[in-house]
């Protein structure tokens, strides 16, 4: 058996109809099955409204207690139970959970030094109740994660939903197989970002280094793909980066060892 | 054994310093426990801030696209886990849940004649998945049940919180012997509203017909006692309503059968 986690981003759950595809060829895969979602567009929007500023740094959000108010409310809330209540319709039996549930996933606040973020956790995957996860997963149940933890002192964290999804993959991998599943709006590591049918369907370590000297792999794709290695160096099978509408087929980027 | 379910209500939730002491309380009882809590207020709150208007009918609020999606961010996302991180702090297992979560509490949306609530539901205590809750409260867990729930098509549904407290206890009445304390800012039921010292310890079907004919009980609470006396008849060992800051004494009224 394989345990697969898989990743879904911001245009997907902004769209619908998008989500309702997504989610229901998410319910179709065979077996053991993990999402991760993120959400930072709605909430950012939600911030608006309620005249809250949004302050980015290095692609982080500054996550003050007007704001953790905020993403708890559109992740843990109102996404997250989108999803799930989306999933029961399609007869997948999901179950919604931060990192504070059954204190599955615990975190640090990150120090406030050399920037303070805020309500901002970090996550040791090491920490991570993966019994819990595997009772849930024998039970026929699907956890479904967003990216909100705790410390353990009563406060809520503001995480990256990437790194739940890459912590819960190499937690899940010390008790089964374990593929990761990013999906996001291209079909894969493209060799011409213009071109959508230049995938690069297999990289491996040595592949990366020869991709990334050639200038064919460049700027965001770096680390995206560095971060995919890791998770393969540290005990995940592969990890798989594809669109959204293609988690059933084979396509997209295959990242393994070998 | 037995298990304790215990529904908390608006005025703590809305006082930090206050939903803290009675976390701490709850966190104290011993043995299988399940919180099960409102949040109206706050939702009311957030409505404001949006421009969404709120519209009660007979103390039920009608539910439209928009208020559904704020209920659902405020009780499923903001209190719900505000309250988990708090009882994790306090060691306490919690994991919050909706009814739409593991299916756990399915409801059935409110037919729109005579008044169309919106999206509103309405529950069947014989529907809810009793062995879900039944292995959580075996392996250590404390179930933090918000009164949004969903009807298996993809919607979720806003339900009451005393009618989920009161459904959730009458399904765990089948598999243990259940009390079901409802928490509130009095000291129980009263015999004279205005004295804090005047409660009734004790109500049965028979002193409640008793009490009711002498104008003893009147007004707001003799629903309360007559949902209370009908849990009873269904299979509830035990009905106490009480003050908040007092889960772990004896306070309050009991209601039972003899």
């Amino acid at each position: 058996m394989m345990i697969r986690v898989v990743k879904i981003g911001g245009n997907v759950i902004k769209d619908p109809a998008a989500l309702r595809d997504f989610l229901k060829d998410f319910s179709q895969i065979d077996g053991k099955k993990i999402l991760v979602h993120g959400g930072g567009k709605e909430a950012t929007e939600l911030s608006k409204k309620l005249g809250v500023e949004t302050v980015m740094i290095e692609g982080r959000r500054v996550t003050d207690q007007d704001t953790i108010s905020i993403v708890t409310m559109v992740y843990a809330g109102l996404i997250n139970k989108r999803i799930v209540a989306i999933l029961q319709s399609f007869s997948c039996n999901a179950i919604g959970l931060t990192g504070a549930d059954a204190n599955v996933i615990p975190a640090v606040k990150r120090p406030a030094n050399p920037i303070d973020y805020g309500f901002v956790g970090d996550i040791n995957p090491e920490k991570i109740n993966v019994e819990f996860i595997s009772e849930l997963l024998s039970g026929g149940y699907t956890p479904v994660f967003c990216a909100i933890c705790h410390d353990k002192e009563g406060n809520l964290l503001n995480c990256n939903a990437d790194t739940i999804a890459s912590s819960v993959a190499l937690a899940c991998s010390k008790i089964d197989k374990v593929q990761l599943i990013y999906c996001f709006e291209k079909n894969g590591i493209l060799k011409d970002v213009d071109d959508e049918d230049s995938v690069i369907p297999h990289i491996t370590p040595d592949s990366f280094e020869e991709l990334k000297s050639a200038g064919i792999i460049s700027g965001g794709m770096i680390p995206k793909v560095f971060n995919a290695l890791e998770s393969i160096k540290n005990g995940v099978s592969e990890v798989r980066i594809c669109n959204s509408n293609a988690i059933n087929s084979e396509g997209g980027t295959h990242i393994t060892n070998v």
